[in-house]
């Protein structure tokens, strides 16, 4: 038996990783930031340990383009390299400094901040540039050194002249990426990896207008300097504590976050925890975007103020993708599969710890201000009422500021709704029949019918409601929904007393056969009714059941397979009571029967949104002909 | 100055290689099979050459899970190797086996189909794997080895008793990656990546029903047998040529592709080019969905029959995205940024072959069977519609085969419908005037009035029709498009012919500030025309410029700034001819005035779609009062 060592030889590995290390090439440039970042915070940390005897200063990180000599240029002014230690850390690949740092000044460097290794950090360089240099002056009373490698795998080392402390690293640019040579590049670059970093980066300068003097003539024109162009806020709001921040903070950072977002935020809930993981943020309920697609992938995921990504999912919980803002954590593992993700014990903790701080800020919300509350209900309700159906531990937690609102304005929570609603709409059967409408305009008649009866309508009018109500239903003993079009009102909430019908049972067998023969039968069931006589003569309902079961269906998941497919089903409800019904009995001439008839299953028709087409135009033109 | 060679330690790769190999750890599979695909076409590639003396056969690669021993086994048929070979190929991170292979081989196996290197193919177990095994016995008379390695990185090397030809890789799963153990999981891993890979691929067993005997008895119950259950097709249709497909194997090999997809696709177009790159594949023009991003990244992008992705932006020109298929090229670079994708020389001419592909598709299949493309075209219009907006070289190509459907079931090309309306259609002004809807439902009374006049209408109603028709303007002179409620019929084609008016000037007068003072001048601007004393008393246009500008804005790009957000601007036009105008005029008594002109104005909106909510339901009551 032999044994032996698995060997790796670079002239493997460097082709690797040019090719896949990172399916970004762009990522090398967020690396190298990192590691200027670290040996700028290691210094900081020396020099306030005593470990260094140098000036800290007020250190900055420079990014430089030159494009005639295809350069990027990346200088820091952090602790340096000797020869020695170039030696060490860089001729070795994938040798971690910012561990062998932690580990060494555990004690003291817990709370540095330094950044740690994403991954091969220096040697992706390697992904954009054909040849890379280091030009390094360590803190420490040694000569500068300047290393060079064109990925051979082959360098070169000597000393060289540069004095200040610092490293610079210069990417001869490859011809395949040209692209990190162009300014609006490395800016957009900058902006999205950078842009909270913990150290000033500088990127080119920019003109600043210099002070009107007290003793300016009245022609003087403003002169503008050159200053430094910083690029980051090194001290986002997500870092402060929030006892720390106004509400205008929290604005402010959500522009910084979002320059080019008109409407301002409804509100924020800032993220705080360092038991049992590491999490800080602030999450942002934005204005609803007609689009909701749109509106996901939002939320953008940090680690120690380095931008990680933009996909959040198995992170937050689903329904709080939709919101906005910022969660750094050193806590969440990268570049590992979903499936894994969700099974991470942290990853679960912290999905939960969101949830319960959003439904926390919620209940202080409602019950500190409601009547902004309910001015923000419209914004909100999608993510809640998408919340109350995949997360159970939002469900429980809902009753406390979920509303629901009437078409009168008023907003009822589900125990002040069941409260109202008790005296008025309970049926003979003890069931509490809650109406509502997914449309205040289509529905306006059956609204008006439901008003005129004193009962309340609820607008419910999310895409999910049908999915929602179902839920309720089932978890609430004798509640029952039903849309204002489901039924004539008096059936919707059937009551001990009847109306007295007009009409005979012969006659209103005469009167369904009269219906039955003129208005088409595959699209419409007749059904008599004793209303009102002041009420609709005709009326089209659509039986609450089915119209659920398909829209549940349509919009995925629940219903019953198939039925999205199903045809619609309306009745028309006729009120044997309405001077109509007797008229339509009364009339010998069945020409003028069939038009009064076919005139007033179209107006029940126009209610429901069910006249179109030729027959709408028809309608049209048959009722200016009248108007002669 | 010191020079040298840079180092790379196996203690510092391992870690990275679980960590950041691959995103998606599940590649590992694919990897695997790769490899275990190569060692046998390698070994078909020697036995047709003569270098390798042995039986080539049927071989097959075998997937095995062991739940209980926490392991996975990959078992080949191939060439295997010797100990030697395994000191040399395995015990070296990233040593590819096929480039050398290719290499060495150049002259014979250039198509021997072997699949080469993907990234660090073997090492990728590690990444799922706490401790990988290999036992291996060449197709050379030597003993059998076997290979052992926990990744720390030590391994272990010894003879092994193993007689068949071939490797067994046999990996234990770490704790993290459980899920690999699942026979649900690695089914689906089979499925997504392995489906069409050239050797057989054996996953378990099936129940197999044996044929019914000749002389079975009455009561004869079905017989089972256990068969190899082999999830992949070796020769999926794409490797064939055309000629020796029949429509129904494209079908078959649709069902294939996407087995939960109850439609069947419109047509294929097969790709099949090996200069200067090499691409084979097949696209399906599939039944339009309902919502257009479900439908996108559905191409699927193999090499060399292994799957690779399913999103193929920036290989596939965007609104070919939209269709079905696959396509298997080596010659497109893997894992690259999107900008460099787009820069590649390749890539750029692959995406305009396959552009050059449909186009040539479309125009043969319009020129054989004319009838069967006109009743395809509302599922494919949407594409080649945006072709035609995004896509320069398909524009040029499109008059051939783009069809503009009437609302009479015509179908014409842009130079069939000039020619069809130029006699009719042309206005004073030499204008050839396209009358369109974009909804015949919503517009039907419109419709009507310009079929009155024997005009022709087209009924386009693509979300990106306004850009079309904007762009077809500019492209034709005096080619104009206006949709058949943009204004009143004869003013929309103005002949030199004018109506005379029944009315005086001052009655017009009179008649204006009549209306003027009783219709809401903020929604509509009053128009009198003298019409044909039949056409419609009242009408509501809304003017083409402003809708379209608005539309085109709405549906992102074009139109002007904002106005996506403008006010909807109506007119209203007044037949001075008809007998209504005349009774408006010559009524005293205010209220009737009143009441006919808000009867005539409802019955003009109802006809635009634009009385709703309490408007219609005071329209209806107040018609329902009347009906009595």
């Amino acid at each position: 038996m032999a044994s032996g060592k698995i060997n790796v030889s670079v002239e493997n590995i460097f082709p690797l990783i040019k090719k896949f290390l990172y399916s970004d090439h762009e990522i090398f440039l967020r690396e190298l930031i990192s590691n200027a970042t670290d040996a700028t915070l290691k210094l900081k940390h020396l020099t306030s340990i005593g470990e260094a005897a140098v000036e800290y200063g007020n250190p900055k990180i420079e990014i430089k383009i030159d494009k005639e000599g295809k350069k990027l240029h990346i200088i820091d002014q952090g602790l340096g390299m000797t020869m020695g230690e170039v030696e060490k850390y860089i001729n070795q690949i994938a040798f971690s400094g910012a561990e062998e740092f932690l580990e060494k000044y555990k004690d003291t460097a817990k709370d540095s901040g330094v950044i740690g290794h994403f991954g091969l950090g220096f040697y992706s360089a390697f992904m954009v540039a054909s040849k890379v240099e280091i030009i390094t002056k360590s803190f420490k009373d040694e000569p500068a050194a300047h290393w060079i490698c064109d990925g051979s795998p082959e360098f070169s080392l000597e000393s060289h002249s540069k004095t200040e402390r610092g490293t610079e690293i210069i990417l001869h640019i490859a011809d395949d990426s040209l692209e990190f040579l162009e300014e609006s590049k490395i800016s957009g670059l900058l902006n999205k990896y950078n842009k909270f970093m913990p150290i000033p980066i500088q990127f080119g300068t920019k003109k600043e207008a210099l002070p009107k003097p007290e003793n300016a003539a009245d022609d003087y024109k403003t002169e503008y300097i050159d200053v430094d162009n910083i690029i980051n806020n090194p001290n986002p709001a997500w870092t402060k504590q929030p006892s720390d921040l106004t509400t205008e903070d929290y604005t402010n950072f959500y522009r910084e976050l979002y320059p080019t977002q008109f409407e301002e935020p409804l509100f924020n809930i800032h993220l705080n925890v360092d038991y049992p993981f590491n999490l800080t943020g602030i999450l942002y309920f934005p204005k609803l975007a007609a689009d909701l697609q749109i509106q996901k992938d939002k939320i953008q995921l940090y680690q120690n103020q380095v931008f990680v990504t933009d996909n959040v999912e198995g992170i937050v919980p689903e329904f709080l993708t939709m919101l906005k803002g910022v969660i750094d954590s050193p806590d969440i593992p990268l570049n590992v599969s979903r499936s894994y993700l969700q099974a991470d014990g942290n990853v679960k903790k912290i999905s939960n710890y969101i949830t319960r701080k959003v439904s926390d800020k919620l209940k202080s919300l409602f019950n500190e201000n409601r009547e902004d509350f309910e001015s923000k209900w419209n914004d909100i309700k999608i993510v809640l009422e998408y919340g109350m159906l995949s997360e159970a531990k939002f469900y429980e937690k809902a009753g406390d500021f979920v509303l629901y609102p009437t078409t009168d304005g008023k907003f009822y929570t589900l125990a002040e709704l069941k409260e109202a609603l008790a005296a008025n709409q309970t049926d003979k059967d003890g069931k509490l029949v809650v109406l509502y409408a997914s449309n205040q305009d289509a529905q306006h008649s059956y609204i008006d019918i439901a008003k005129e009866k004193g009962y309340q309508v609820l607008v419910l009018d999310s895409p999910i409601v049908s999915h929602l109500i179902q839920k309720l239903e089932a978890d609430n003993e004798n509640l029952t929904f039903a849309r204002v079009d489901a039924d004539h009102i008096d059936k919707l909430i059937a009551k001990e007393e009847t109306q007295i019908s007009k009409l005979s049972e012969e006659e209103k067998e005469q009167l369904k056969t009269t219906l039955e023969a003129i208005v088409p039968k595959e699209k419409y069931a007749v059904q008599l009714e004793a209303m009102d006589s002041n009420a609709a003569p005709f009326m089209i309902t659509q039986p609450e059941f089915m119209r659920r079961m398909k829209e549940m269906s349509q919009s995925g998941g629940g219903g019953m397979f198939g039925m999205g497919n199903f045809p619609e089903m309306y009745n028309l409800v006729v009120n044997t009571n309405s001077e109509l019904a007797t008229s339509i009995l009364a009339t010998e001439n069945q020409e003028t029967k069939d038009s009064l008839v076919k005139q007033a299953l179209d107006l029940a028709k126009l209610s429901q949104g069910l006249l179109k087409g030729e027959e709408l135009t028809s309608f049209v033109k048959r009722n200016f002909e009248s108007l002669k």
